[in-house]
C-alpha cells in the first residue's frame, strides 16, 4: 500500500491536480467570474479527524466515515453555509493537512468525495488549494458563492410577525452518529432505518435547492435565517439574538426524526446539529409559497415575536429557552 | 497563564471576532463587493508549525518566530500570491487549528500579526474563518483579490524576446532562517546585517507595490510571471515550462544577497526561496519603464528564448539548468 510519505509533495500535488480543472492548475491563484450586480460570498470551515469525523487515526478503532464521506461532508458543510446566505456556489479551495503514514488512496478518496458532492449540488470546481504534512488529518475548505446583495439571507433580519420555517427532518444526523459510535445501540430500528440515519450523518445534503426556489418564486422577499448545522434550537436562538427579537416555537410542529423514542427524537432533533437544513423567518404568505414548492419537506415551527424571550409551547407546558443552555427537556 | 483549553471554543471565537469588522460577524459567510469588470482571484495556503515556521511546539527548543511573526508571514505569503496574479487584495479568511495547551496570548499574537500585515499592505479585512482544536498548530489562509482579467499575470504568457525581471534581493530570507536555526553561524555579519536578514525571514513583504505601478504605468502590457516563494530558479523554470519557452539567465545580474560569501549567496539566492519577490517577463521597453518607477529595486536577469533549455551564463561558464534538480553549482 502506497503511503503519502512514499510519494512526497510533488506526487501529492499531481494527484490533487487531477481533481482541478486544467486551466486552474499552474498559477499562484485562480480567477473566478462573478455575474454583474452580485457580491462574492466567502466562508471557511475546518474539519479535523477526531473532532468532526473519525477515520481511525486520531482515535484508533473509531471509524465513522470513509475518506469519500469526509470529502463529501467537508464540501456539503461549506455549501450549506452558502445556502444559509442565499448564495449560489462558484467553487471551493481545499487545504489538506495529513500525516505521512496515511495511504495515498485516502487522498484520492477525500478528493473523490469532494468532487462528487460538488457535482451533485452544482457547487462549482475545486479552484485550487494546498497540501501539507501535519500530525493530524484535517481539511480547511473555503467556499465561494455569489449573491444579489438585496437577496442575501442574514441572521439579523427577522421581524416580529414572521413565521419560522424549518426544512427537512432534524435529529437524523445525530442518530446516525450514535449508530456508528455504538453499533449495538438502536436495536428497535430496521436495517433500512439504520442505513438511512447513518447516511444522513455521512452524506448530509446542503439545501441549495431551497435557495433556487426562493430565487425563482420569492426573489424580492425579505428572508432571515441560517442553517441548522449547530442544531434547530441554536439556529432559532442565533436568529433571535442577532435580530433582537423573541420567538414562540410550537413543540408539536418541530420536524423531529420519527424513528426514535420521543425523548431522544426531541433531544437530538432540537439540539443535535449537523442536519444542515435551513431555518428561515419570513412573512406567512411567503412561507406558504415556499412550502408549496418544497413538496411539504418544510414546516412552520413557530413565529418571531417582539421582546427577546424564546418559548417552546406544547399542549401541556410552556418552557423558556435559556440561550446559554445546550439542552432543556420538554414534553411533547 | 491562560491556555486555550481554559477558555473553550466560545472564548476563542470571542477573541477572533475582535479582529473581524463588526458587520462581518454573526453570519454563516461574509459578503464582499467586486468592482465592475473585475474577476475574483482566490488562493489558499497552509502554514504548519514545524514545517513553515517553528513556535517551539512541534520541535521543542527550536523557535524561529513569535506568534505575531507567524500571523504576518501567513498573511504576507497569501498577499504575495495575489501580487503574483496582478491582483488587488479584498481580504482573507483564517482557519486556525491549535493544540489545547497553547497560551491564549498566542492566538491574539497570531491575529495581531495578520491584522498588522493586512493594514500595512492594504490587504483588506479578515472576512471570517474558523477555529478548531488539533494536535498541530496550523493556519489555513484564503486570500481574495480582484483583477481585470485582461491584466492578470499568468505563468504561461512568456514569449521569446521578453526580458526576465526580478524585484528585490534574493537569498536574504534563507540566510535569516539559518541565523535563527544556528545562532553561532554568520560571525562575519554585523549585528545590523544579522537583524536585517532575520527580519526578511520573519516579516516578508509582498510586492503589491509593484502591481500598483504596473496598473498605473503599464495597464495594457502583456506580463507573465509569478512570485519567488519557492526560489528564483524555480520561478524561471515554472514560467518557462508553462509558457513552453526557454531562457538565458545572466549570472552576474542575479540580485543575490551581498552580505554572504559568494557561494552561499548564489546557492540561497538562486535556490533558497521565501523571498516573496516577483519574477516577471515582459517586453524590454516595458521592463525599463517598470524599473525606472521601482527606484532600481529590480534587475533584468535574462531573457526568454525559443526552445525549452534554461541556461545560466557567466563570464567563465555556461550551465544548463535541470528542472528536476533543486541545486546546481555555478561560478560567478
Amino acid at each position: 500500500m502506497h503511503l503519502v510519505k512514499d510519494i512526497g509533495e510533488a506526487g501529492l500535488l499531481a494527484i490533487v491536480q487531477t481533481f482541478c480543472p486544467g486551466q486552474l492548475v499552474g498559477d499562484d491563484a485562480a480567477l473566478v467570474s462573478i455575474s454583474p450586480g452580485q457580491q462574492v460570498v466567502v466562508t471557511t470551515d475546518l474539519l479535523v479527524d477526531g473532532v468532526h469525523f473519525s477515520l481511525g487515526l486520531a482515535q484508533p478503532g473509531i471509524v465513522t466515515m470513509t475518506p469519500e464521506d469526509v470529502g463529501w461532508r467537508a464540501a456539503a458543510a461549506n455549501l450549506s453555509d452558502l445556502a444559509a446566505m442565499g448564495a449560489r456556489p462558484l467553487g471551493i479551495t481545499v487545504g489538506l493537512s495529513l500525516p505521512p503514514d496515511v495511504p495515498v488512496a485516502w487522498i484520492e478518496g477525500i478528493y473523490q468525495g469532494l468532487a462528487v458532492c460538488l457535482r451533485e449540488f452544482a457547487g462549482g470546481p475545486i479552484l485550487g488549494g494546498d497540501v501539507c504534512q501535519s500530525d493530524s488529518l484535517s481539511l480547511a475548505i473555503t467556499a465561494l458563492g455569489e449573491v444579489d446583495p438585496q437577496a442575501a439571507i442574514y441572521r439579523h433580519r427577522a421581524r416580529p410577525g414572521d413565521v419560522i420555517l424549518a426544512t427537512g427532518i432534524h435529529g437524523a444526523a445525530r442518530a446516525g452518529l450514535e449508530l456508528l459510535l455504538k453499533p449495538a445501540w438502536g436495536e428497535f430500528l430496521t436495517t433500512y432505518q439504520r442505513q438511512t440515519l447513518i447516511q444522513t450523518h455521512q452524506r448530509p445534503r446542503p439545501r441549495l435547492d431551497v435557495i433556487e426556489i426562493i430565487r425563482r418564486y420569492l426573489p424580492t422577499e425579505r428572508i432571515a435565517g441560517m442553517d441548522s448545522s449547530d442544531g434547530l434550537a441554536d439556529a432559532v436562538i442565533q436568529i433571535c439574538q442577532q435580530s433582537q427579537t423573541g420567538a414562540i416555537l410550537w413543540a408539536e410542529q418541530l420536524p423531529l426524526v420519527q424513528e426514535l423514542p420521543p425523548e431522544l427524537g426531541q433531544a437530538w432533533g432540537f439540539y443535535g446539529g449537523e442536519d444542515f437544513e435551513l431555518v428561515l423567518t419570513l412573512a406567512p404568505a411567503a412561507a406558504k409559497t415556499l412550502i408549496s414548492h418544497l413538496n411539504s419537506q418544510a414546516a412552520i415551527i413557530g413565529e418571531i415575536t417582539s421582546g427577546t424571550e424564546i418559548t417552546l409551547v406544547s399542549d401541556t407546558e410552556t418552557i423558556t429557552l435559556d440561550p446559554q443552555q445546550r439542552w432543556q427537556h420538554f414534553e411533547v
